[in-house]
């Protein structure tokens, strides 16, 4: 259902949340250790079901082996509706050199044009996705 | 000093980072309750030293009473540079009446519209910027 001036915003299903994911390759990752939450913008690639991205070894995502519950947001818009997607779900650094070799092979595009050698792979517990009628707000007082 | 792709990755200063987060009104904030991260997109407003941004009323994002250690991202690119502003603070809503009516004429734009009676104001506590050179990764393999 798509919102509007009165049910301004609505839920995306499984399947259209899913579309967006496939459809984007910017997120940002959001991580907790000791309950510090940190936030990271990420290049990722939806692929067969899990989301893949790169990092530099020693980076702060590496830390993902602490606590490996994550959340992945994406957003856009257009004229007249902006939608976000959400994924809870746990990481884990590919270990095994096929693993390895077979991310290597996808098209993963990344901000950051440096050699990058530790793959993690989220997969995902739930996805939810929301979408949003644009508008001005009502007057609040 | 701007990236390049020999160092495709630089720091942006304090002031830079300021300026990027007050000239945009769209993040994303990571929380995090019993280590478990999430994250929101938010319509937010940078004002005064603070960050701005008000939430409905029984929202997962009241949680932050729990704990209120936060950080916001925001991002953007060019056609030569990408960037990212990452707040580290701590959230609290606010609760006079005075603080309240100042916060509610301020120009906050948002992407749902409807009333919303929950002001919540993030104190930095750090902000730290980085811009990336696009370009082509190298050759993995």
């Amino acid at each position: 259902m798509l919102p509007d001036q009165e049910n301004p915003v609505t839920d995306l299903d499984q399947t259209e949340s899913w579309d967006l994911l496939a459809g984007s390759d910017l997120g940002r990752l959001a991580v907790s250790v000791g309950d510090q939450p940190e936030i990271f913008p990420i290049n990722y690639l939806a692929h067969d079901g899990v989301v893949l991205f790169c990092t530099a070894q020693g980076s702060k995502l590496v830390n993902l082996t602490i606590n490996r519950r994550v959340a992945l947001e994406i957003d856009g818009y257009t004229d007249e509706y902006a939608w976000s997607v959400i994924v809870h779900g746990t990481a884990r650094t590919l270990e095994s050199g096929t693993e390895i070799e077979a991310a290597a092979q996808l098209p993963m595009h990344s901000w950051i044009p440096t050699l990058k050698y530790v793959f993690v792979e989220i997969a995902p517990q739930k996805i939810t996705g929301r979408r949003f009628a644009l508008g001005p707000a009502p007057e609040r007082w």
